[in-house]
C-alpha cells in the first residue's frame, strides 16, 4: 500500500538494494543514492545493481537514483541510512544540505568506528536529530532471502509509534512482515553485539569445536545480551524476540555471515590483519567488539561478558585463541 | 574421579552408548543392558556397538554386559534409561524384580506413548518411585560429538541436589561439563518440546522456508516452550539456559535430528505414514506432539502454542501443510 512519504534509501550494497526492493513494492518512487557512478549507469541500463543481489529487477521509473547523497536527502522525508558503518562519517561529510525535521532511519547494525556510538545516538548527538525522528530497521534477515522473496521479518523501532507503522506499511508484502516496537536503543545494541557473537562462534568453529558447544555458546550470548543491553538502556523487554534472539541465531548459525566467517578464519590461526586483507573487508563485528568493550570498561562491569572479552582479548590483546576459548569454556554454563 | 556408586545404563543406541563412555572415563564398573545378542556378543569380542557410535572402543573388562534388564537393575544403585520412549514400557514388563531404593535418571527426552507421561512421572505414578530419587540427563548434546570428545555440556536434574551431584561427577571429564537444577519436570518437558520444533523446522524447510524464517521459529519456539512449561510447574527458570534453549537450538538446527529430518520429508509432501516407513522409525516428537497436544486441551490453553498445533494439525489431523504453515506465518513475530 502506498503511502505519502518519500523515502530516500542511502547505500548501495545488499541490505540497501533489499530495502529498496521492498520499497518499490509499495511506493511509486522511492530515492536511492549509492557513491559508485558505474553501479549507477548500469542499474539504469540493466535494470538491476552490478554489485550486490543481481538478480532483483528493479522497475527503474520508480527509482530516483542519484550519487549525490543531498539530492537524496533533500528530495525526501524519511532517509534510511544502509551503508557499513565504518563509511557512514565519510558519507554525512558531503552533506551540505540540513538534516532537520528529516526522520531518519539506520539498518546499519554496526558501530560508528569514530565515537563508538550506535547510529541513533551519533545522529542524535552530531546532527540534533530529536529522539521521535530516530529508527531503526531490524531483522532477522539475510538480503539474499529477501531477493529471492522468501518469508521475513522485520522488526521497526522508533519511539514514535507512529513513524514505525508508516515503514512498516512501505516495506510490508506478501514476504516481509513486520512488528514495531518502541525500544530503538535495545534493538539497535542487539544487532551490533550480535555481531560479536557470531565472531565468537566462528572463532568456535575454526578451534574445532562441534554443534553442541554451538548451542551452548549462544544460550549464553542471549542471556549476555540481555544483561548487556540491559545495562545501557533498562525496559521491559522480551530478549527472545525475533529482534534480539532471531538475530542473533540468523547470523550465528549462518555460514554467510561475514562476522562468522572472519571468527572462523581466526579459529583456524589467521591473524587479525590477514583475515581481514582475505576477506578484503572489515566485518562489522570488528568495531563493535572494541566499542562494546569500551562501554564494559565505563561501566567496570567486564566480568559479565565473558564471551565479549574473550573476543576482544583475542581481536585486540593478540591473545591465544585456542587458550582464551579454553578459559571460556570454563564460564559458560 | 570414581564414585562409589553402582551404574547400569539401560539402553544400546547411540545416546546410550555415549552415557557409557562418560561413565567409564570415571567408573571402573558400569552395568549396560541391551537387548541385542547379537550386539552384546560383538561388543565383547571387538570393543565396539556394531550399531551406533562404532568408533567408541570400550574396556570391556569395565563393562557389566548384559541382556537381562533384571541382572542390570539388581546390580545397579542408579539407574539410567536411554530407550526410546517407545520401547520402555515393554522393557520395563520384563523387570521381574524391584525398583524400590533404585535412583531413577532419565536419558529418554520422549514421551510415554502409552500413558502421555514424561518419563520421570511415569516412573513416579506407575513404580512409586519417590521424586527425590527421580532425575534426568539432558543435554544440549549430540551423541555423535561425545563419541569424538567434542567439547559438550549437560544438566542433570534432581529434586535432591546431592544425587544430581554424584551423576554430575561420575560423567564429567575433559569434554563434558555439567551443571545441575532441580528442574526436573521443566528440563524434562524441554526436551520433550524441542522435537515437536524440531519436526515444525524441517516442516518449514522441506516446503521451502529459509533461515529467516527458521530464525523467527525458533525464537518464537523458546518463547512457546517457556509458556508451556510455565503451566504445567511454575518455578523460577531461565528459559534461555543450555537445557532448554540449548537444547532446541542443537536439535532444530541439526541436519541430522530425525525429527527434523521427520518434518522436512512431510514438508516435502510424503505421508505422516510413508515418512515414518522411509525413515524405518517413529521420531520422538511423533509421540510428544500428541501428548502436549492432549495437556493443552485439559488446560484449554490451545491458543497459546500457535506451532505445536500447527504440528498436530499436520500430523494427526491431515492437514495440508503448506495451508497450515501459511496460517501460522500471521501468528508468529
Amino acid at each position: 500500500m502506498e503511502t505519502n512519504i518519500k523515502y530516500a534509501v542511502i547505500g548501495g550494497g545488499s541490505w540497501a538494494t533489499a530495502i529498496v526492493k521492498m520499497l518499490t513494492t509499495n511506493e511509486s518512487k522511492v530515492g536511492w543514492y549509492m557513491r559508485s557512478v558505474y553501479a549507477k549507469e548500469h542499474l539504469l541500463n540493466a535494470k538491476h545493481n552490478p554489485n550486490y543481489l543481481s538478480s532483483v529487477e528493479f522497475n527503474t521509473d520508480k527509482l530516483l537514483l542519484t550519487n549525490d547523497i543531498n539530492e537524496a536527502v533533500t528530495y525526501a522525508d524519511y532517509i534510511i541510512f544502509a551503508v557499513p558503518s565504518a563509511f557512514l562519517s565519510s558519507e554525512l561529510e558531503k552533506l551540505t544540505v540540513s538534516l532537520e525535521g528529516k526522520v531518519i532511519f539506520s539498518a546499519i547494525k554496526g558501530i560508528v568506528p569514530e565515537t563508538g556510538r550506535i547510529v541513533g545516538e551519533h545522529f542524535h548527538e552530531k546532527y540534533q536529530i530529536p529522539y521521535d525522528n530516530i529508527g531503526v530497521i531490524t531483522g532477522p534477515c539475510h538480503a539474499e532471502e529477501v531477493a529471492l522473496e522468501r518469508l521475513s521479518y522485520l522488526t521497526i523501532a522508533c519511539a514514535d509509534a507512529q513513524k514505525a507503522k508508516i515503514i512498516a506499511k512501505s516495506v510490508s508484502s506478501h514476504y516481509i512482515k513486520t512488528k514495531i516496537t518502541d525500544d530503538i536503543i535495545g534493538t539497535e545494541y542487539a544487532a551490533v553485539l550480535k555481531n560479536i557473537y557470531a565472531i565468537a562462534a566462528g572463532i568456535a568453529h575454526g578451534l574445532g569445536y562441534g554443534d553442541n558447544f554451538q548451542s551452548v555458546l549462544m544460550s549464553n550470548a542471549i542471556r549476555e545480551m540481555r544483561r548487556f543491553i540491559k545495562r545501557i538502556h533498562r525496559m521491559k523487554r522480551n530478549i527472545n524476540n525475533s529482534a534480539y534472539l532471531g538475530d542473533l541465531l540468523v547470523t550465528g548459525y549462518s555460514i554467510f555471515s561475514r562476522n562468522r566467517m572472519f571468527g572462523n578464519m581466526i579459529g583456524k590461526g589467521y591473524t587479525v590483519k590477514s583475515a581481514m586483507m582475505e576477506m578484503n573487508m572489515i566485518a562489522e563485528g570488528y568495531y563493535a567488539t572494541k566499542s562494546a568493550h569500551l562501554i564494559n570498561v565505563e561501566h567496570k562491569r567486564k566480568g559479565k561478558t565473558p564471551i565479549l572479552n574473550a573476543v576482544y582479548e583475542i581481536l585486540y590483546e593478540g591473545k591465544d585463541a585456542k587458550k582464551v576459548f579454553q578459559k571460556l569454556t570454563d564460564k559458560l554454563d
